[in-house]
């Protein structure tokens, strides 16, 4: 590297809190792309960066950088504003399979770069590939193909984009650098920049299912990628929503996906309906075919009334690979074997649920995965029967596992015993949209 | 390493502030040296480390790791408590030279492993080598034998002496972690205890020409060396000793060996006389030959009276294959060819001195070293005609340079010129011996 980027001198001021400047900073994540800068010196500035942070024009440059590193995918032939949503993760969050096609079938352009599920939350692209025949690992031109056609596409990371954050998560994954804020910020930013988007709403998920449980915490991550996508000249808007209890009442791939086609039904719990819609009209204001929440409600609902979100669907489904009579014919998709219920203890409400531990459970059960190379099984899962709020009777089922293995079972229904907290009143209730910042 | 101790929990308890339990940093470590914790880990843990400390009980640990990384030398062979010196570093500080044959004449067994000089300050070993034939690189078995039999030795640092610090210093050097009190003084502290010894004295420097410019650091970091020796059952007492400007008059390796013979006969400045008798006196009282500061004085000032440390010195001399002659005879030692002044701009006084110039203008006339491979010139170096406090007069050499190449000659010169600071009158004298800590 030039040496007028010493990696020592940029660590020792970061180190120091000093301000670095954004070529300097390009410069460093360039030189570690290409392996001119060591993994010793990078884990020692992610250290410093952990304690001393990033303000925002550092943070612009960081992440540009790692944008960058990669190929930058160029959708300037299709029409309009591109927008993507993005989720930091929680439980039974399956907003992305209905939020996708009603925001395209009302004329919003979607390039959608999901991922897998690990640890207790799931992932966009195992929910997908629960519909048989599925294919997420498109290449750039079919997707670049589809979104202009179609008008949406969804497929998993390519090697090829933002290559600077996979090395980097990898190494700060096993130097403890992986709960800070700018650098997470950085990391989910450059990914999603590099799909070739215009705009982005960011669903940033706050209480005991999501990786950030405190609200302060939702609302610093949500805060720092708004401020890197006003540097990268970029509108970012942002929803903290609740992730206290599991969105909606399915959790397992194949069930997600009957909720959401639900969804487009009008069909599904109240709860994951309003995210969706409420994410969906901030694409819509975002893509400039709304002019407001109001009016971006009203094409919603129009798409939902008049079947051209599920058409859209169908045709995201069909174009992808996928079996389209599946959302039709639930039959079509993965079905577990057997059910069991976990049974209500005593009368009351139900006034809390472990979020993270019913992911956990549902992990266990082998929807989730606990590694990398896990393999999942579609068709397993929960049906939460009673949610926060409430009545429950002794004896009622409170939770249906639908299973194929039997062996984990006894464990699965323990965890989300122990996961349901049960008591004499029904508790008030948490606001679904907490906040929303621009 | 065992699965008991994860390399990455540890990182991240440190990071948090959490107490890390000694078994584990002392697996850490060993397994850091054995290469099964790779750098990237450790200089993530280092600038932890920077951030959030180690308490006493960590850095006992921490050191002892360090310590047992490598050989520990074993001295029993030699009766008596061995006692050794230790000087954070400085400019003319050629008090190992002196203090060495002087303990050792009053009965302390001194085993002394000694650094070159880097940067600003200068080393011991390099003084020592301006002694004609004079061997630094004895093997571990001559250095057990002459403690024994002569009472000192001084030698390098070997490489089986404290492996995890070499390698971690080459780390820290790189990642922007060695200015890192803990590390400092674990760094020092795992070579000076792997020498064998019983007993320590710190030599803490503070001022201008310090590594450690202020106080309260040198403060900070020999109750950290001590807390070391304390964890470790080492008895350690240090002394703060002024380095704001040069100690005695003579910078340069061969007329700092002249003015540390002419120490031994009483003819040596002051101030370096006094610093030299206070830490010598510490050394007899650890090493239990003297009840007191008091008596220990007496002791000394018979060893220089009755000639026997100055025999002690030339027996170290003639037994490490130096030309015991050349400390009667001063010309057998290398000179230079010629001197020149630097003379003063008016009259007055001199105020102060920046004394890390006064040493940076001794690397620049080849006395020192800037990089590790650089060659030095035994002969060089200044004579201080002036020190702080002193009158001077316009045109009255204030310092005189002895120099063989006159290439850097006008560089030097007026480096010197800028380092010294005149004024009308005298300051108010400095303490030599600022604090003493046991």
């Amino acid at each position: 590297m030039a040496p007028s980027v010493r990696p020592y001198e940029l660590i020792k001021a970061k180190r120091d809190g000093r301000e670095l400047d954004p070529d300097s900073i390009r410069e460093f994540i360039a030189a570690y792309t290409r392996g001119d800068v060591p993994d010793y010196q990078m884990s020692a500035m992610c250290m410093a960066v952990f304690f001393k942070g990033l303000n925002p024009v550092e943070l612009g440059a960081w992440t540009q950088a790692m944008l960058e590193s990669g190929e930058v995918l160029d959708l300037s032939e299709t029409p309009g504003i591109k927008v993507d949503k993005h989720s930091t993760g929680g439980v039974g969050d399956k907003v992305s399979l209905s939020l996708a096609p009603l925001a395209a079938a009302c004329g919003v352009p979607v390039p959608m770069i999901s991922g897998r599920g690990l640890g207790h939350t799931g992932g966009t692209l195992d929910k997908l590939e629960s519909i048989p025949g599925f294919k997420v690992d498109l290449s750039v031109a079919d997707y670049r193909r589809l979104v202009r056609d179609v008008g949406a596409c969804l497929i998993g990371q390519t090697a090829t984009l933002a290559p600077a954050d996979k090395k980097l998560y990898a190494l700060r994954d096993v130097t403890a650098t992986v709960d800070c804020l700018p650098l997470i910020a950085s990391s989910i930013m450059s990914k999603k920049l590099a799909e070739g988007i215009d705009a982005l709403v960011l669903d940033v998920k706050t209480g005991s299912g999501a990786f950030m449980k405190r609200l302060e915490d939702s609302r610093a991550l949500a805060r720092t990628m708004i401020g890197i996508g006003t540097q990268m000249k970029r509108k970012v808007t942002a929803l903290i929503t609740d992730m206290d209890q599991p969105l909606g009442r399915a959790v397992g791939n194949a069930l997600e996906v009957i909720e959401a086609v639900d969804m487009l039904r009008g069909k599904a719990p109240a709860d994951y309906t309003e995210v969706t819609l409420a994410l969906t009209a901030e694409m819509l204001v975002l893509g400039g075919k709304a002019a407001n929440e109001a009016q971006a409600r009203q094409l919603l609902q129009r798409a939902m009334d008049d079947g051209s979100a599920l058409r859209k669907l169908k045709e995201i489904v069909q174009v992808q690979g996928g079996d389209p009579l599946a959302i039709d014919d639930y039959s079509r998709l993965p079905q577990a074997k057997a059910t069991a219920d976990v049974l209500a203890p005593g009368d009351g409400f139900v006034t809390g649920i472990d979020t993270e531990a019913v992911g956990l459970a549902a992990v266990a059960l082998g929807a989730g995965r606990q590694r990398v190379d896990s393999r999942i099984d579609p068709a397993v899962g929960f049906t939460l029967l009673r949610k926060v709020g409430e009545p429950v009777k002794a004896g009622e089922p409170v939770v249906r596992v639908h299973y194929n293995d039997a062996g984990p079972l006894q464990d699965v229904k323990a965890r989300l015993l122990a996961a349901y907290r049960f008591g004499p009143q029904a508790p008030a209730p948490r606001p679904l949209i907490v906040e929303r910042l621009e």
